[in-house]
């Protein structure tokens, strides 16, 4: 699928919103691509974020299905707008075993008010990519309340 | 609902368990209420578990959501059974503005394979508890696979 | 949950769509219940409507989910919007083997754009009502698009 | 993908099965497709089957998702193994304007006791195929109880 962005500047757009997200630096979480309609995140495992027989926690996997996600979608979005992540279903289908996740979203059907996106989320095991993760996602976008320092937090 | 646990011990082992995950100790989450076919836990806020406009990230809310399922579909499994996430679904319905989240989930449907649980997270600001996430979650249970140090692989 | 009606007429308005959707008439539906936030619909069994072991198809199943859904968030809405169904999830917990199937949908977050609701079908045996499936679910308002005959396109 | 199916005849065993279902004859409905790990059904538009602006009812697109997920799972399975939905997430994205309804899943992947599908479903309007609604699907295989009429109903 090939997408059209509302916004031209929408990589710094999305690096900026991202690096302003503190959970994304706490967990080790980096945008590795982007593009219009697409987004990419990895994080390398450190024991900090396994779960009981020291995988990735399925926690971190959801994160980054959400997070790619949402990504994926503002990458779509006007400047002037914010998103908001709806919704989304995660199957799990094999578990965090490796040095490395990568979540990759693709949205699947743009919309002025409602994004629907694809996630998946591989790990990486002696550099061999594993599908762990596959989601649904909706996600909405919130017109005239830009994602900014500004107009965000507090 | 009402649900005899078929390990006596059932607390034990879920205390176990979840203290084995070095992400719950990393992000700060504690369980803070058990019993059959229910689990809760509670993360207060931080910094670090913060989203762009300084709220809870949504990867922090779907982590609880995800681990109360977890646990509270656990507490039903005989001793030599451990638990798997199939999928979720999970819909935030509320921003996570607040100083502590709290996840509560109850278990609708417990099966000898598969158990149905719907978590719910609740984000608690100057004493107020509001809604800001439901979901509705399949768990798999392992039967001959004890969720215990010597069995789960490193 | 208790909730204010926009549309005083909201019964009229859900009885009117309602008898409108031919599929309904089709396989033998009816509005049994309703109130704000709130919908009931049931549909006798009958052969037409069985899979290869004799019960309630799912696709009945998810359809009165879906329906119930819909109406529940309906009730809700200004007379002037009309509804459309965004996504939902549905687990399906046991057999739909009965004489009767009856759908309750409660809306649990109302919204002016988006609804969430909680559809759950029951399948009644002898006159025994069992939980055959749970549904979590998003819809959409339109507004200014009433959902009458005149605006729908045929 | 590429799958090798564990019944060679699981064409005759799909085709046995669906035609017992007597809900998809009341549709209309006929599987139009099939391969390993892949179930194509189609139903032709009747004004039965609409919903109240005239198109197709979404209970109907969510009972070709649903059943052509379950065959393309159904497809892999022993033929000593009959299949039962475990849940599905589906998101509506286009009316369902159109003359006929296209549904297509694929097994992402199959499992001996779980199988994750992607079911979507296709409106084709004066011969033009729209994607109108996508699904996430987990089926359980029941090994050792066939889907057979001696087996099945009653």
């Amino acid at each position: 699928m090939s997408f059209q962005p509302l916004d031209p500047d929408f990589e710094n757009k999305i690096k900026e919103s991202f690096y302003r997200q503190e959970f994304m630096d706490f967990i080790g979480a980096e945008i590795s691509d982007m593009g219009p309609g697409y987004c990419e995140i990895q994080v390398p495992y450190k024991k900090e974020l396994s779960q009981q027989h020291g995988y990735f926690h399925g926690g971190v996997i959801g994160t980054l299905a959400d997070n790619s996600g949402g990504y994926a979608a503002f990458t779509l979005m006007p400047s002037d707008a914010s998103i908001l992540t709806v919704e989304y279903k995660l199957n799990l289908i094999a578990p965090g075993d490796g040095e490395l996740l990568i979540a990759r979203a693709q949205v699947i059907k743009p919309g002025r008010t409602l994004t629907i996106c694809r996630p998946e989320v591989f790990v990486v095991k002696n550099g061999v990519q594993t599908l762990c993760a596959t989601a649904l996602m909706t996600l909405m976008a919130l017109h005239g309340k830009p994602d900014s320092p500004e107009e965000g937090s507090k």
